[in-house]
């Protein structure tokens, strides 16, 4: 049985982990931190979990991580989570760091759009934690950065695409639409039920953190740097996000062609699923570690228009970092993920 | 391995039930029906379980089922239960119906409320299967009439006040609200998105078909007829109910003298959880079969106001038919529906 | 053509007065002022008012208030606004005050529900100002208490049945549903899109502070003090009030009777719509001045039950308050208020 | 005082226009049909409607139209409304057309998205209402195409730019999201609330009929004929449009140029609200006639993002028609729809 802490479990990345580590067939969930609720118990703080987890929130003390777990999930706040996760590498545990400190390969890139980074030494063995890319690198992995919930969705709606040289590269856009527990569980007048509520708005447009992180992913895909177009809009809901995609199609390129490649790339994902031209909702992978994917070929304007859905709590977080955790502990890739999507 | 069919499988306590069986340890789906989609592939009409669940709609016929499978979950409107149930029976299949059809001991009753039945001789036999109160003769059952959804809602919320003899039975108030999926996936106007959405109201004062159902148990447990006003209301969300129970306090009754009550009432029910005066919000419950309760003595009007929440499609359908069929076929009580709540 | 300010603006009561008196035929908005936005133009707090309203919040200053208005609505929290109203009284200013601070004619329920008054003298020329029970002394009132948003809705729903003594006093319960916009524009996790979307709990179970409020008003239309069992809850919506009121019927009191008693008692109330038994749904006064309200006898349990819809911002804030500055002011009751509802 | 009346005005936008014509200072509606509501009085159809409108649903008879008033407002579904049109212009009645039967220039382009037209002979005198680019036709048409919602949305998002050259015309692509009361009132399981609420999809990719209508007027605006990606979503929410426009920057093509094409051409619409980089929500336009928007030019790409926000019921269908009866009427553009926004 193994052992997982989670650092930083009382936001909504923290209850889905632990949502789904309570239920998990070959992993026992030992020990949760958290700065403000330490010394609370858990079902206290949600009651959601009354009778299902006994857990008391701590302190994070790395050595009481190594005492208790064999891996940990780091559900902390970028800056934060890389001021702990080099700790604990050193006490010998892998961990999953959902943070964006270990998505980068060029420190660089990240002290551009986050700020200058503490340990860029241990960004050559961080893997980027999207299955349908490293899958072998994260199963001898000791540090996963676990991907954005944008980039995942943008990424598995692209690849197929770039990797085959379907579209122009310099095409590429992204509209992307997330719910509002994409932005935590932290308290702001933005986040106030009334003024998302039955409203709509795009933000931080063509500034958003996430777009270096999905420009390098599918740079590589590419075999060439590209740049993308990437707006992200808050949606009036709980969970899901919805990534349209656009791009040109290269000379020749034709529907088929597309549709093969989408069909070959994920051939051997357990938790992509091909919609064809029957776009889909939000509703069908919700509470899912599913990505499902539509797309359509749209000859009057030689484009190929693809949306993606995830759940940005599971296949955007907390189910992606699970997944990871399976990976990496030579467990089956779907354990203690694979309940069907909630609907309605 | 118990070999399970849905009859009645397109609406949403049909998906809910598919969604728990197709990750049941001991329960295998092997057949779903449905009169309008009958030969379309659930994958296509759900596609939330593409890649699940194999299976396509059939028709109901009673020789399949008794071929295909050991126990049937009707899942049919009432009247279109009570005509395919006695076949399943004679047929030696074990039923639990999610219909109003076998939840009534008095024909009588049913006939008022609903219109003449055609079976009444099955009243004897059948058990209401609210496990809080009929575990035992459930598990020897072979056909239970699974409760309504605001009926378990409110007799989890009284029953204690009652059998303890805490309250005047004539004082009873329920004030119910329900998501809309308790009202079905039916079409109509009053469930189209924009006339429910950011809106509120009351519906069926003092006629709703659930009235009787509740007033017979609780005068069951009362130990003399009693009558309640219940009052259902439609709240703009998808799942849960939340129904708040007012009754007056009997002379000499304390605070103390409730909360002993509760406790030793449900000392032994694994799916509902005791709140105490930190009253629950159907968050807390959503996308689980547990029922949890709150409760406050207010002295200044001498009554108890009780708040229960459950997920109406849970533990007001699918969660509780499921917990229904575990009994009956000598599996745990909580095998395959004790997942942690869904939040947010 | 009268000068009106607001002291404390930026709230969704500010936010709605505004949006009434932008458009009032007879007041023009001359000053409104914030002590954490001062200096900020409305229209960039606020978008919605850009080209619409000119103004910049300022400090609220009594003098300025003097220079500036005739009449200020005083839009702060409680103790806030007992800090100011006598100072601007003393400056000849009538006060339409929002808060609960001038709603009690007993300083010691104040005191005992929320904190020694600084100014208790003032309660005997304050008028509680709910236009249907006292408009001809708000139309003399310098400083008027404008009535709660809870309060509103069970008082206009049980008038009539005190009034003509047509139910036991002892037996009425209130069971009251908001919208989300009724906690204030204040951020907290409590008011979090993800804590209150699809979601539904009761609050502050028989320790509300609008229970005195309600109870005072009741009493004095009963003629003899009443207690009530007041239950708030939270609806995932933005804006409404529906409150369910129940109450047992003395012997002999018909059906008739009630229908009778509430036609009469709102025979001149230009903003209560009567419903009967078509029960109304808090969209249909969505935006507006209106109470529509339906009831119905229930013989089985020698009840009725009563439904009241309101808007909480308009008629249980901001719109009662723009009434009772017509009123006072000499202005026609329904001007710049009788904008129809919006629905959907 | 003009006399209108609205021709099939059961659903949506017959209510809206109704909510604004029972207070516009200069029009008087006297006269509201529908075939399947005619014989029922409004109030019972539409509750908030008690006490502010008396007046009673009647068949569609043209004389009738005539008789009754001096313009017409036609919201029904295309064909039914070119079934009408014709007569009502017969009997000079002047018409705003809320259907997509006159919006087209072209019958060729008309009939390939819907169907043969049987008085394309009409489409030389029809206006395409959209004020900010025909004003002054409008003026003098007596017939008008009012735009459809998403239409309106992308044009004004992109007109600047193209009117300006500023812009890729092949490069156009707008991503759009409505609310769902943009579907209108008919009952399907897509408009189920269940189906609907806390989920997004995209739908038509490719092939929604708003495409040829956008085509149409921004080619005209661009002087090239002009293709465009345009993807419709659906929003859990009732009301309100955003649509996001990509477009690739000309050569030399600076962010003060894109800004000062913005505010000349935008110089006298009182409509337009211009937002620069602080993109809108489409909460800060709901229940209004302006259009709200945000742009910025994206060095990085090349590109420039433009966000617009309507209310699809009033700028996107009867607030923009009533706008085109004043402009027809030789009234103030404004005149009854000059209310602020609603929010929250």
């Amino acid at each position: 049985m193994l052992r997982v802490a989670i650092a930083g479990a009382s936001g909504y990345t923290g209850f889905e982990l632990i949502r789904i580590l309570c239920r998990h067939p070959e992993a026992r969930l030992t020990m949760i931190t958290s700065r403000q609720q330490a010394g609370q118990k858990l079902a206290a703080f949600y009651p959601a979990f009354k009778s299902l987890v006994e857990l008391t929130f701590q302190e994070a003390d790395p050595d009481r991580f190594a005492e208790e777990s064999d891996l940990v999930f780091t559900a902390l706040p970028h800056q934060a989570a890389m001021d702990l996760v080099p700790a604990l590498l050193t006490r010998n545990l892998k961990v999953v760091d959902l943070s964006a400190d270990y998505r980068f390969r060029d420190p660089e890139v990240y002290a551009q759009w986050y700020q200058p980074h503490k340990t860029p030494e241990l960004f050559r063995e961080a893997v980027y934690g999207l299955p349908e890319l490293y899958r072998d690198a994260i199963r001898k992995a000791r540090l996963v950065g676990n991907p954005g919930c944008y980039p995942t969705s943008v990424i598995l709606a692209a690849a197929p695409l770039l990797k085959n040289s379907l579209v122009e590269s310099g095409s590429l856009i992204a509209d992307s639409k997330s719910g509002a527990s994409g932005a935590g569980r932290g308290v702001s007048l933005a986040l106030h039920f009334c003024e998302v509520n039955d409203g709509f708005k795009a933000y931080k447009v063509g500034e958003h953190r996430h777009t270096p992180e999905i420009e390098q992913e599918l740079s590589l895909l590419a075999g060439e740097p590209l740049r993308i177009s990437f707006t992200p809009h808050l949606l009036p809901m709980s969970r899901g996000i919805l990534s349209t995609v656009y791009a040109s199609l290269r000379d020749g390129v034709t529907a088929p062609d597309v549709d093969e490649a989408f069909r070959r790339f994920y051939r051997e994902a357990p938790f992509v699923r091909l919609c064809g031209d029957a776009f889909p909702t939000t509703l069908q992978v919700r509470g899912s570690n599913y990505c499902d994917i539509g797309w359509k070929v749209d000859e009057r304007v030689r484009r190929v228009i693809v949306a993606s859905v995830i759940d940005n709590l599971m296949r955007g977080a907390s189910g992606q970092a699970t997944c990871n955790m399976n990976l990496m502990s030579g467990l089956p890739e779907e354990m203690g993920i694979d309940q069907a999507p909630w609907q309605p």
